[in-house]
């Protein structure tokens, strides 16, 4: 039904748009996504197959390198959080489970490598070429595209073909010798991966081309457990496995068996399998592999109804297809080839995550470790809130809203399963990993209902919200609702966590107001504004301060760590309360101090000690002081609009468009963070952004697009265009809704949800009245 | 039902017999039942609370000796086969599951103990008394009977008291302080343990008086979970854990709580917990805690089903009629009070095993890993079939057979849900373990269909046991089946494998001529005869052969270990053919030859450096060189039949009943075997055995009952009477069935099983002609 609508209006749209918008009918937009973007450097996002917020996400792996050497942390092991490091010259193989540009990992789970020659059951390394079953290879030889990744292992010369659909990985691989040939099956194999990681694993060979198992880890998940069910598309010759750890003594009389031959019931925790066969030169042998939370004969039943076959062209079109649905939500003119690879490459990093988390009957395992079928709503994991909160979920509320339901629902779901009765902080796969400051859940929840987006139960969300905010035991929320803020004696993010804990609060005042909760609203708009209390007006920063009330004497601005913040220093931090940004003007001296205070930070040279040991974004990363390849400060550029100096908000809004987001493996300047990175670029090159989700307001700020239509699920169009739109003419002259002027700096979620027609006429110069 | 008919038919028996029968009404057959017997040496049963085959066995532990030593087997692992040793002087708690009788390990998931005084998270060591929560208790302070068990923890002034119902342990703790005190649960404790062991564990306190978890190991069983769920009487004031593993270092944000102290979601290998209460002297706290081999829910449910209340003397009362029920199928008259106890005790120790494997909504995990729902059948699970279908499962034919029928039906599941498509062999918790040898599953198939016992598809039971026999890679069943013997070099216990294969196959070819699958008969009883092969008739024994056909050099007929067989030395095994013994006499030389064979075997002296290797019977279990402590010479005395000198048969088997268990914690002088011995006992002394199950006839003995009434479940009752009973009239003189005089020495099973009464005439002096 959503996609009759959008084919309706697509074409209602193109009848009236022909002039501004260029794109071709016949022009699919799938092949304007490169998955290789963000594959160098810091953008840790991944280049193999996966469809709009898959749960398997197949891609190569190009080593396996430990978490930690002798206990201590590996620095080395953070480019590898998608699995995939652009520079490595090797491929391990294919695993079915990867995050996108996140700053810490996880997954890789059951790495598939096609091999021929010599059986070899380990990975080798990369500086002895044939120590193992890896191979060179090219990125001559490499093609990524959405839902289809090629690549040439010269090492075995194999071509591998990957693409999927949502459960489902799809591998097919082109033998070129005729030579033993064999395929690897790693259940050890990890993204950041450790010894021990792996906690068990199973494997059973129900007959010569079906294999099924599972696999538990203690990861960043702590106790995460992922089924699967493979099938072969030509039948084995012969099969193996190697256990590499002992077998326990008391199991002596297992020794009846010889297990590492043609066995069919493996079990431990350090498992590679082969599976060999004969075949002709250029011969094709496929493999599918299905995901399932929880069981084998979910997994089996998942690949029976969404790959019964063995058309790899089929199941790569069928997710391309889906690809160009996801992508035709928003259709746009923009002015360089290498703008739409940008935008769409954009909107597809921003429905990678979060994944799906459940099997085709409805089934996923819960926080409470057990079976839950997820009634009237899809079941997704992997959230990474802190990151997301932010303009990601906010970008879904306004383009995919009943996906952005069914994710709050998640939440929901996540709160009812939790015996420590908290919504997610980052939550995957059934597990909580804790990670990073504030409880941004309920940001996501406030904006979802108060933009009329989430269908369940507000009351019930707003108190899940109310009870996690008021979890004392949680990261100095007991000292923060007595104080008024954490002290920096009691945690080392006290002023990050203060002042996000305020925004939160916020949040929960806005949902208690709209829902007509008055005392909830009273108390959560006095904690919101707790962000004052860490003000040293004597410095004019935020700054940690002891329970005494004092403030920390030895303190660095310019410094991150170890200050009492996290991913951004004092100068991108002080700028953190999106919710009352007059009142932090106000604090802070006024619209010149703030004005004064953006130019610097914008300008300003951090020095390389600084940037030393910031592990997760690149120099490019920074312009000035200011780090957009972390999230904190991803709403500063729109403040120069209370300081009056709008003109800068879109003098620097085009900067970062066009520094931070380029085409190339290089082209992110820090990690998309589960597409948040994206999301900011899809809201900014549109000309407008969620400066303080909760609310339903977006700032204006500076399109990059000429024109865009915006196709709504409810079947309205909302079309941005800018006039005079070019590199030069970055300043906002104008900006009419539905043909008439705007005043003020803001736009209404209502303005764009009920369609409508956003102008914004462009010029060289800065309208500076 | 059932209990109806046996409630009818006693009635009836008691108004026939009231002069055969002495027993009372009034006097409770439980009473008799002593569950210390066999605790001590080599008996290896548990003296704590169950009902009949419940899933929990709540008893207590006195130690946590490792099964290893830097990785070399420890033998004093061994006398912990059943966490309790008599003679320890320490109490660690008790844990809920045990099997009983084995001669290896696993289990004792979830060991709770009270202390008081100090918080000591570790047992501490026996010798070095308060240097952990264990505990010094006197037998003076214990007191064990069905479904009850009590002892004073004199460390710690406790007494507490245990009681089940099938699938939750009920625990009653009398404090005597009324300082702090502590409930310990255990989570890394077991049986068998080993470092590592414990895969994993997971804890999560619901509320101030619920807890559930499950814990996975990797013992004997390779993949085992089982869930819990706990509650306690009286909500504890605070709680804790202790992880005694290091935290992997990429799980960082989890050291935002102090995961020791009152934290709800607790996951890891090596966890300890502890509850704190305040109590007033002589205050009591009871705690359930319930299992389930499925989720947390599951146990939950199995609480509120079996144990919704605090009532321990209610759950003790049901139980130990329960125990009533199932000892009143067999009502006996006997001479002493000790007789009475060595009886009903024995069918105590006869019905612990196999255990009830499913929650109360039938719902089981599969040896596929998966979920199954029992569907018209009750799941058990703990099959050691090795020594239990010798008498066990015949046993469960005449009195129990709905439930006999039940325990085949989950071994068709096991065979159904195997990936290597065999019955089980020594199976557990939805694992095989593959302990001892022969496929035996066959033998207990074929003896309930042939016994119309099994009301499943026979012949879908036939075809699993012919997969099962004819998979080649099984322990030599390929050289087996194409040499006819299993080749010494082959296997180390080749003689005995292939006289076990021998007799199973005959049971396949029984069950085969039974359906009319005459194909599957003549392949069978061809195989049948395979035991012939390794008659060295040179030396008059059994004796492994080489490939080449030579019998091997260097042989020495006293020893059992590396001589090609198990737990029974040549003298004992050559023996094995209970399907076909006249051929095996006459291969032998026939009635004298094999008379003063007899005559040797139970009069011979075995020196002692034979037994010293044999771990697990006492020198009381064995009498010559007759091993009566382990299995395969259990049809042995009943031979001396067919030498025509039944007299020596009467003589011999109320010497082994005599010497070989006793009142007292040491009466049994070998591993009980999960009922193998006590079955024993109870046809022996009864009059008949089954020398070999899946024959309908049984051979006679003679008994020691005075009289004997059996209840069958089809409502007809079959009685027993020795007339002239007495320590010297040991033999028989003539036996009468339903009043006409029997010739030959064996009883049909339909003679039983329709009821009737059989007559033995006891006298002094041997009848030998």
């Amino acid at each position: 039904m959503i996609y009759k609508n959008i084919f309706t209006y697509t074409c209602l749209f193109f009848a009236m748009q022909t002039v501004t918008l260029g794109q071709s009918p016949e022009r699919r937009l799938v092949d304007y996504v490169d998955p290789m973007i963000g594959t160098a450097k810091m953008g840790h996002t991944y280049p193999g197959s996966t469809v709009p917020f898959g749960a398997v996400q197949l891609s190569p792996d190009t080593d396996t390198i430990s978490y930690a050497v002798n206990g201590s942390y590996n620095p080395d092991v953070y480019k590898y959080c998608a699995g995939y490091k652009y520079d490595d010259p090797t491929i391990v193989g294919f695993s079915h489970t990867h995050f996108s540009g996140t700053g810490h990992a996880d997954l890789g789970d059951f790495l598939i490598m096609p091999t021929s020659g010599e059986l070899k059951l380990n990975p080798g390394t990369a500086d002895v070429p044939g120590s193992g079953y890896r191979s060179l290879y090219s990125h001559d030889n490499e093609f990524a595209a959405a839902n289809y990744y090629k690549v040439k292992l010269d090492a075995h010369d194999i071509t591998a073909e990957l693409t999927t659909s949502s459960r489902v990985g799809f591998h097919r691989y082109t033998f070129s010798k005729s030579e033993q040939s064999h395929i690897i099956l790693d259940l050890m194999h990890g993204i950041y991966n450790y010894d021990g990681k792996t906690v068990w694993t199973v494997a059973r060979v129900l007959n010569d081309s079906t294999v099924v198992g599972y696999r538990q880890t203690n990861g960043w998940a702590r106790t995460r457990v992922v089924h699967f069910a493979m099938k072969f598309s030509k039948p084995f010759k012969s099969y193996g496995s190697k256990n590499l750890e002992e077998m326990p003594v008391y199991r002596g009389f297992w020794r009846k068996f010889d297990q590492s031959d043609n066995f069919a019931d493996i079990a431990g925790s350090k498992i590679r399998m082969h599976f060999d066969f004969d075949v002709e030169v250029g011969e094709q042998v496929q493999v599918k592999l299905a995901l399932s939370p929880i069981s084998m004969d979910n997994a089996l039943a998942n690949m029976e109804a969404e790959v019964p076959h063995w058309d790899f062209d089929k199941t790569m079109r069928e997710g391309q297809d889906l690809w160009e649905s996801e992508l035709r939500r928003i259709e746009v003119k923009m002015r360089k080839h290498e703008d739409y690879v940008n935008f769409y490459t954009s909107m597809y990093h921003a429905a990678l995550m979060p994944t799906e988390y459940m099997d085709v009957n409805g089934e996923y395992r819960g926080q409470d470790y057990q079976i839950h079928k997820a009634e009237g709503f899809t079941n997704y994991t992997s959230l990474s809130l802190w990151d997301t909160f932010r303009a990601f979920h906010p970008y879904m509320n306004i383009v995919n809203p009943s996906r952005n339901s069914d994710i709050v629902q998640s939440m929901i779901a996540h709160y009812d399963q939790s015996v420590l009765n908290m919504l997610p902080i980052w939550s995957h796969y059934a597990n909580e990993n804790w990670c990073m400051s504030g409880y941004h859940s309920v940001s996501v929840i406030a904006d979802a209902i108060i933009k009329g987006v989430y269908k369940g139960d507000a009351h019930k969300a707003l108190d899940a919200c109310v009870t996690t905010a008021n979890f004392r035991r949680y990261e100095g929320i007991g000292e923060y609702i007595d104080l008024g803020f954490i002290p920096d004696e009691k945690n080392g993010t006290s002023v990050s966590n203060t002042l996000e804990y305020a925004y939160d609060d916020w949040c929960i005042a806005q949902l208690a107001k709209y829902l007509g909760r008055q005392d909830v609203f009273e108390t959560f708009i006095k904690r919101s504004e707790n962000w004052r209390n860490l003000y040293d007006a004597s410095i004019g920063f935020m700054r940690p301060k002891r329970a005494d009330g004092t403030f920390r004497k030895e303190f660095d601005v310019l410094e991150t760590h170890g200050q009492g913040f996290i991913e951004g220093n004092t100068w991108n931090y002080s700028l953190y309360v999106p919710h009352n940004p007059e009142g932090m003007m106000e604090l802070m001296g006024g619209k010149e101090r703030l004005s004064n205070y953006l130019d610097s930070l914008f300008t300003m040279h951090l020095p390389d000690k600084y940037f030393e040991n910031t592990e997760d974004i690149t120099r490019e990363g920074i312009i000035g002081n200011y780090v957009h390849g972390n999230e904190p400060a991803h709403h500063v550029v729109y403040l120069y609009q209370i300081a009056g100096e709008g003109w800068k908000t879109q003098q620097w809004v085009r900067k970062i468009l066009k520094d931070q987001y380029h085409n190339g493996a290089d082209g992110l300047g820090g990690n998309d963070d589960c597409g948040q990175m994206s999301a900011w670029y899809l809201f900014s090159s549109l000309g407008f952004y969620p400066v303080s989700p909760g609310s339903e307001e977006y700032w204006l700020g500076a399109p990059l697009v000429e024109s865009a239509a915006i196709n709504l699920e409810n079947g309205q169009v909302f079309k941005i265009e800018a006039v005079n739109q070019s590199d030069k003419n970055m300043y906002v002259q104008e900006v009419l809704l539905n043909g008439k002027s705007l005043s003020g700096y803001t736009l209404k979620h209502s303005d764009i949800i009920n369609g409508g027609h956003l102008q914004f006429r462009m010029g060289a110069k800065p309208k500076k009245d």
